[in-house]
């Protein structure tokens, strides 16, 4: 596994943690802005866990198949960058 | 539980299915890209049950704090959705 | 008018002289990630404009339709906040 | 000038007279969640001049970055993608 996977399943796993917390605080009733700001804190969380992915694919994939021969597979892996950027900007 | 609170409960079980479903996809070493748009998807996920909270919360305590005698619980109240709105344009 | 308001104004006609620069840079064909970066700042900036505008609307017309008898519009207001939530997130 | 840049300045155009728009409804104590609204209509449009840009971008410089000899270019080319995300993922 590459290191940013790595990373990112620690990331993961210690955000799972934190998403069952929120979960127990819903239950508990507990006051409804303290369980927005928790959601919050995991939303950018996972912009971390995103954002190390990126870079790792930036690092591997997209400069193989930028350097490689065939234009086809360029192309949908840059338009996929465009496409995650996009969506970022709306999440 | 309010209803909001119940309805957010349910929304975040799905969400812990979810995060641990991108769990497995790092553990399984699958493309980055496909793990990037999961973690999209629960981000939206969670804007939901931000959003399914506010609701709840403006129609209940926010509405008790507003009518009433206590100026400085109102203000603090008033506060707080101000403050979660600024966090929310910054996830 | 209200004091949020003209920070909000004040704020804007700054906004929009930053939105000129950047017309200006793209007319000098200046490098795209410096572009992209200003449009970040000018979005930053537009975050801030939102947050003091809401501000001012929760202590003002919020708690005027809270404390009111019109229970229609009372509703409507709370719905509009959780509304323009709901839009933060996703912008 | 390169087509995604000259897309991005017409858009910036719109934009700017879509800003100057908001002054006015700002100037004329317009109702606050109306130019909230406005404000957030802004920042979509300015989401889709990032993404014209970065589109723009992936298949001009970082091709050429990728492709050359220079390592440290490159490196440097791929490490501001990164972070145009990452801001991306906060603004």
């Amino acid at each position: 596994m590459e290191t940013s996977k790595a990373e990112a399943l620690k990331r993961m796993k210690s955000i799972a943690g934190h998403v069952r917390g929120i979960e127990k605080m819903l239950q508990a009733d507990e006051y409804c802005i303290d369980v927005i700001k928790q959601i919050q804190a995991v939303q950018a969380a996972l912009n971390k866990v995103s954002t190390t992915l990126l870079e790792g694919h930036l690092h591997s994939c997209v400069i193989t198949a930028v350097q490689g021969e065939d234009m086809k597979e360029r192309e949908r892996v840059l338009e996929e960058i465009a496409n995650v950027f996009s969506t970022a900007t709306k999440v």
